[in-house]
């Protein structure tokens, strides 16, 4: 008899952005009419840089040919684009970071899902609260929690509640935990944290042997030169922390899929008895024996942003969804709204009218001014109150979102 | 203290793939003046299809152009993709099966190792033996199994040796197991099965509450209309079996990445209470939290495959290597070898001469002839004493893999 993964059944409702996608279909189809403004799943709208698109077509057009056709490639990525990235993204920052401690891969929420198969159930988890939710659904999957309580949170897991009165930058836990969840610039909150207390992180884990996932999303979008963009920025990192970066936000491939994990050679994790294991060697494991590369194409489509002509287009367009970001925050303010985030960051986060349900309020947008958002609950209890709103769209809905909200 | 998975502390040695590499870096270095022919790895060697490029460059067009720009797609793929699938490879057949129970991904390695994530450690699994040997690792990695035994066997799976006494088929378990891999056309042995013996499997999973992983990466090698391309022409298949399938060797996409999985909605199992699910919604739920999707212009480059154009061209590539095939399996007969597969397949599985150890021949045949195969040991303890030629290469080299054959 063939037995599930008894995990699953643990999950409450289903994922955050298809409920919202079902409400917005059955609105649209009550309401043809309704011109809808879409902010809520925080995906790009601006399309691939014109150096990203030719590199992509040269690279197609090799596959075609076969003298210079590409079959089974390196299942860590080819050195072209793991070399690219350690030059333009650690070196340039004085970060010393090796070509092979890059693992590319096709997404950062694959990385930080299939993270966790190098890790034993028995970890102690920390987890910010609101949260990415995959970060949560994984740790339940992998037999790492309990049954969800009454309050939201499920058992076994250390939540780190991030609220107005802590500027939304989680507490360092009142116990020792093995392995922590932090994101910044943060996802939904658009907080950003400083290197002095992204140091107190990175101690505490040296403290315990913990480690940190460390989740750079939108490092990209970081102009103040005192946050830093990597944790690798902060001294004894590389003993306790794994980072997540990708270019779907940094050049738009939420739909082209490509990311990438540095995992450096130093970071150990332990047997029950105590002994030590690199954990770059577990993930190359995994790597070389559960995925298979990312295409080829792709590949060459991602290394064309760090060409000249690559680095100033991305930059561009990274400015347009900043620019966004602060016609929005500006636009809430003035509507008396209470607004975080929004700088160094694609996520504009505020506390909803009255003390609004975040559902209700989504519903209120919907209805009453045709505005999609995200509802802060759907993040996680501490998230309830609050509402994101993602500056990834194009400037005519921004507008239009500035006057709608006017409205409200 | 973080904790790892010891599931990895169990694996052996290194994947068979990078020590074949490995020696053969070393030799090629002692010895720069080699033409070394490569037929180890089973990797394409023929390019992309025209019609292929062209979808897959017009895609690319599309990403840089606002109006036809794609962000996030369907986790599950898009259902341009899984529409022609369901309509060229199985309404085709007479095979009932749904747009919505086939779930593209980047690659059957990854999905036959992901699946492991909705099932429970607690199931009993069967494999073959000699065998792709990720389906084993996979195991090992997810804490499925004991330690390796000193036979080579891992505790824990029930293994099925293919021999040449039972055609390499392996027989049917005897005693109850809750997981069965099988895989046909072969990888290694190039045997196929045919209805009546699939039928026997199909029997016994039903009658066991099993459920068969059914890897039929290479279905487009048959030719013998006997042979079944899917095991959902199976009565009762669409009740205890989940496919594989890829376009890697069909369409020559190991570089450029697509495959999929087709899961019935009709498929089950079961919670310790003896509770029947339908895997579907847990495997959904897998995919669409811990994986994004396989690149658009890769899914428009895969439907082109069935497109007139597509069809015609793939066919001419697969003729192809069934003709290379044909021609490594008369050169060896020719030399006296007793040959296997290479019919309905593109693996050639040939006994080593005078009872010597899979890898010593390896070591012989590039030392003496320079040519690169797989030992079947590799895949197996009962791949002892046997060696696949990968029939993926060009004509030249096999021609020339002919001549050097007659001179061992």
């Amino acid at each position: 008899m063939a037995y599930l993964n008894e995990g699953y059944l643990k999950l409450k409702a289903g994922y955050l952005f298809p409920e919202i996608g079902r409400r917005v279909r059955e609105f649209q189809m009550a309401h043809p009419e309704a011109k809808i403004i879409r902010m809520g799943i925080g995906d790009v709208t601006q399309p691939l840089a014109p150096s990203v698109i030719k590199a992509f077509k040269e690279a197609v057009d090799e596959m075609g040919n076969e003298s210079t056709f590409k079959g089974y490639g390196p299942e860590q990525g080819y050195d072209f684009l793991r070399e690219a990235i350690v030059e333009n993204e650690f070196k340039s920052r004085g970060v010393d970071i090796a070509a092979d401690e890059i693992f590319i891969s096709d997404g950062s929420k694959c990385d930080t899902g299939n993270i966790l198969d190098i890790f034993g159930r028995n970890n102690k988890v920390a987890i910010a609260d609101p949260v990415y939710p995959v970060y949560v659904d994984t740790n339940v999957m992998d037999g790492r929690t309990g049954e969800m309580l009454p309050n939201g949170y499920y058992d076994n897991i250390v939540y780190m509640p991030c609220k107005e009165e802590n500027n939304f930058i989680p507490e360092l836990p009142d116990q020792p935990v093995d392995i922590i969840y932090l994101c910044f610039p943060n996802n939904p909150t658009g907080t950003t944290i400083d290197r002095n207390t992204l140091k107190k992180w990175v101690d505490f884990a040296l403290k315990h042997k913990a480690i940190i996932l460390y989740d750079a999303a939108y490092e990209a979008f970081i102009t103040n030169p005192d946050i830093p963009h990597s944790i690798f920025e902060i001294d004894g990192a590389k003993e306790c922390a794994i980072e997540f970066r990708s270019f779907s936000k940094t050049a738009g491939f939420t739909g082209t899929r490509c990311a990438y994990t540095i995992l450096p050679k130093t970071v150990k994790a332990y047997d029950v008895k105590g002994n030590a294991y690199p954990l770059h060697g577990l993930w190359l494991r995994r790597q070389t024996t559960k995925f298979n590369g990312v295409s080829y194409p792709v590949q060459r489509a991602a290394a064309a942003i760090y060409t000249t002509e690559g680095k100033e287009e991305i930059q561009s367009t990274i400015q347009f969804y900043l620019e966004n970001a602060s016609i929005m925050r500006n636009a809430l303010v003035s509507a008396g709204f209470k607004v975080f985030g929004g700088e160094n960051a694609p996520y504009v986060w505020v506390k909803t009218i009255n003390g609004m349900k975040s559902w209700d309020f989504f519903d209120l947008l919907l209805q009453k001014i045709h505005v999609v958002g995200t509802p802060g609950s759907g993040f996680g209890p501490s998230g309830e109150g609050y509402f994101r709103f993602s500056a990834f769209a194009n400037r005519t809905q921004v507008i239009e979102f500035t006057e709608r909200i006017k409205k409200l």
